[in-house]
């Protein structure tokens, strides 16, 4: 069994102080609670809506080295995992970054991959596949936001033996919570998305940060307003089970040699 | 504008002469309802629950030729598309297909590529991918019930240019009409899936019919019981409409490169 869950917070843009204070705070408190695995919401130590390029480049910083990195580092080191969503520079570019902290250890980098609306402005799309790595005997995915929409992203975690996909974001469209229900049932995985909440220079963000269960159940939500912290005990080696019924195996049942269209679309 | 409809029936196992009465009642009161795109379930002509292989041959027939297909073809004479479940047989197997009739041609057959539970016993599975073909200036796809679990199924028609995917079905499992949705705004297409009604040697099946749209509205849903002919008046080139966002298009925003795992998960 590991405790996992989600600190649903309410970064501020430009106040990158307040963003360290606020995940402080959000990792003392799962830690008090005994949270094996930690997900804060994407472009946690930043804020989401930027107006330039000297907005990114002052709040982004580099990992793990950075200072917001180095919290959740640290944080990690009591024997947790902490994934969170990063505003990241790597030489002169920027990138929407996912990083996972393991045991006081930066334990993988992913760059989101499908860029989502202005963001295509500020950051460089990452150049590869969502990862998977293991910790604790389970198997966990990274993927960022808008990823979602594109059902090939959970599948390939999912194919690479995710049991849980560790989803940091910043929704804004109102259909991703329940999308990812169907993301459970169709890989019979595990999913987390935690979810940022409150108005940032107009733009509303969703909240209901959640965990899903491999047959789809909501195992907990976070309301659509208030920042929170929830957590559930689960099994992951649940999500090993792949037969939806007695002869269905979600992953062998597939045939890619029919899937061609999906890599050649031209 | 199409006026685009489903007939939720209960075919009845071994009575091939009820379902074929209940499919002409069905076409009729469509066609008086000036439907342009009717749909029927899956396996409308046999029934579901088989016991024997006897028993499938006994409800099989061959596609055009057969009684059942015939009542199709004679419906869509008059300016209409039928598309229907059919328990096929060519030469010596059996498939689990879907055809469209239109201006009474037999236009395309599909045989349902992923095979539920025991249809295993029952049916060759199909070994081409799901088609796309047009009428009357739009572009449709087929796929058959459990064929929605599989993200690559609505994606390939989407990659084709289907503007609705037309899906018989018959479901057992509690998931699809609300995945139905996602497969809507993850491919910006309209859906219509035609689900049977009725418990046939205690198996419960679902009802709730429904079209959804290129945004995840459900333009119109069935009950969960009773049988029921439900159509709506939609505008199909809304579909290619691909943008999410002013920067997102759900199929160009792909990266296929980073998708090979899809067809090599080995």
């Amino acid at each position: 069994m590991l405790r996992v869950g989600f600190a649903q917070l309410e970064p501020k843009i430009m106040e990158a102080e307040t963003n360290l204070a606020g995940a402080e705070e959000a990792i003392a408190s799962a830690r008090e609670s005994n949270v094996d695995i930690l997900v804060l919401p994407e472009l946690a130590n930043s804020g989401y809506v930027f107006e330039s390029g000297d907005e990114v480049e002052a709040m982004s910083e580099v990992i793990p080295d950075g200072p917001f990195s180095r919290i959740l580092q640290r944080g990690s080191s009591s024997g947790m995992m902490i994934v969170s969503g990063i505003c990241e520079r790597f030489g002169h570019v920027f990138s929407n970054s996912a990083a996972a902290f393991c045991d006081g250890e930066h334990a993988i980098t992913y760059r989101k991959v499908h860029l989502f609306d202005r963001e295509n402005h500020w950051f460089e799309a990452g150049d590869s596949k969502p990862p998977v790595f293991d910790y604790r005997d389970a198997r966990f995915g990274l993927m960022v936001c808008f990823d979602w929409i594109f059902p090939e992203m959970a599948r390939i975690l999912a194919i690479d033996g995710a049991q849980i996909i560790l989803h940091p974001a910043n929704l804004v469209l109102p259909y991703c919570q329940e999308a990812m229900i169907t993301r459970s049932i169709e890989n019979r995985v595990f999913t987390l998305t935690s979810n940022r909440v409150g108005l940032e220079r107009g733009i509303q963000f969703s909240g209901k940060s959640q965990v899903t269960s491999p047959k789809g159940e909501v195992l907990v939500r976070a309301n659509s307003s208030g920042t929170s912290i929830d957590w559930v005990d689960i099994d992951l080696s649940l999500a090993d089970d792949k037969m939806i019924t007695k002869r269905n195996h979600v992953l062998k049942d597939r045939k890619p040699e029919m899937y061609g269209r999906l890599i050649d679309p031209s």
